[in-house]
């Protein structure tokens, strides 16, 4: 079989504000490779399906993060099409870090999950709602938030794919939850699909005066920092606990933009605790009895999900910033092969 | 004997901003007692020595805490002048929440802790570092903090009452300590008195520039909030603790005047912990364990403290409001007879 490209995405320059897909992405097609003859030194060769593009990314393609020219990175789900080790075998398909590149060959000790084939759920679900997301979620809940039937949790960005996850694990757990997301779409999502109590959009609502009409709340999921986490600490319960899993509304801002919370000091007579949540902290704890659960849960349909999927690789860019903006539907995918 | 003054201190008006003495307190000395032969109806009538004045109180004051023309009230140390129950009896000294009036009748029923008479310290030092402050230092680092040998601790007002009590135990259980405070003179006694590693005079050093020169730290202990707390959010090390024991800085502003924190964002990456401390919380768990350890470290000269106390309940508005100016050197305390 002859050479063929092996398009990658690289980080062509350290963006301020929110990337620009031309000046900051360098898609690059010069590269190729020989499919049948590529050596694989005892290792495996797996071609990528699904990408996934996620907010920390913004974080990593700043000054100090990845350097210029290096390959993006993340989630993803590969196949494999030859292997010399006895860990993978051609046709398992595998979850676990990827570069932003059509086909790579791994040596023989690297990591990844391999996937069940008999659960009837598409494989692009693993880097959604049953990956790094939902994984995200399931840990923050168990990890921090430690949340008990009757009690009440507002979530932001609540359509996203934590948000989801959030959402229906706390339904399903037995508490009140309340969503704000950033469209009206979106709250006919949460509400008629997802099925929480009460769902707002933030860009036509007070924050404060929904929170006011839902009542204290126990739990706050934070994914979004600035006023939103204001207005939450203004509204927590006494031993409100809020995890910070992300600040989506400062990401592409500079210092003096910043948004400043002033409502640290609610914390002291309400004993509010807050942490900050990084998925890999609980995966020693928790990745069985997730794997165990979730996928089975979305299979028989007791979890719902929404995914946005980009087709081509080149599109990564596009996908990203839709995600920085809050313009995808769910779950942001890229479709690789 | 013939009825003499029964001095009391009222609420007069809500401060905005700073209390002012003559118009926000009350010193009323139109009530008389007779100590010999006002009944008792079974309870006991009690003599007050010391008065606790501290940061909370400014909160109490303000519209929708205490009612206009409440007594003020806090920890105390009184002396039991009659009695006509078990519990107390003539001479015993007593430590719990007092009226800021000179003398007290009490039901039966109600609680307060007999302070041992054996042990070399004075009684003024239970309302201080051996008591709520002392307490609320030693259940906020043995609840929250957790602190393990070897680790550092930054701590925010560090020659004040709890802080005295934090750094000094964080010296004795082995982490290194930086403490900040409001002049030079406080500088000097946190180094030549406590003997902790290093400290500086916020007010003429930048706590960004020493919190760099000291290194990172895993614990901090707030007792001020606004650009401090920031400063420490920036430094905070990976899994850092952050207790929330106070916000000084804010408590005489309005929400707008106010300062924003804008690092909140850290402690995702960093998976910062940061819970606010309310010091009764934890007294079932820690009281026992606090008063049969500390009093007796104090006895030893392990433990030192500041204490500056103002004679006279008509100065007790003084008094505070040099606490909440941080014009006091160490523990502020009232005598009143």
């Amino acid at each position: 079989m002859a050479p063929i490209p092996n398009p990658q995405l690289f980080l062509a320059a350290h963006p301020v504000g929110y990337p620009v897909p031309d000046r900051d992405f360098k898609y690059d097609t010069s590269e190729s490779i020989d499919l049948e003859t590529v050596p694989l030194n005892g290792g495996f060769l797996t071609k990528t399906l699904y990408l996934s593009v996620d907010p920390y990314m913004r974080n990593r393609m700043k000054e100090g993060g990845w350097a210029l020219g290096s390959l993006f990175e993340g989630f993803g789900i590969g196949e494999v099409l030859r292997s010399e080790t006895d860990k993978f075998k051609k046709g398992d398909i595998l979850y676990g870090t990827l570069q932003f590149k059509a086909y790579q060959v791994w040596p023989a000790d690297t990591t990844f999950r391999i996937l069940p084939k008999t659960q009837d759920i598409p494989y692009s679900v693993y880097i959604g709602v049953a990956g790094m997301p939902g994984q995200t979620a399931y840990y923050g809940l168990k990890g921090i938030a430690d949340p008990k039937a009757g009690e009440s949790i507002f979530v932001s960005t609540a359509a996203g794919p934590v948000g989801q996850l959030v959402c229906q694990l706390a339904k399903a757990w037995g508490l009140r939850v309340l969503g704000s997301v950033g469209s009206d779409d979106k709250v006919e999502f949460l509400l008629n699909e997802l099925k929480i109590d009460a769902a707002f959009n933030y860009k036509t609502a007070s924050t404060a005066e929904e929170l006011k009409k839902f009542g204290g709340i126990d739990i706050y999921w934070d994914n979004v920092g600035g006023p939103t986490l204001d207005a939450a600490l203004d509204a927590m319960n006494t031993f409100g606990r809020i995890v910070v899993c992300g600040h989506i509304s400062v990401y592409n801002q500079t210092p003096e933009e910043r948004y400043g919370v002033k409502n640290t000091y609610a914390m002291i007579y309400k004993e509010v605790k807050m942490q900050g949540l990084y998925v890999m902290t609980y995966a020693d704890k928790y990745a069985d009895e997730f794997y165990a659960t979730v996928p089975k849960m979305i299979a028989e349909g007791k979890i719902k999900y929404l995914e946005d999927v980009t087709e081509g690789l080149e599109h990564a860019p596009d996908a990203l910033l839709k995600v920085l903006k809050g313009e995808n539907h769910g779950k942001e995918v890229v479709k690789v092969a």
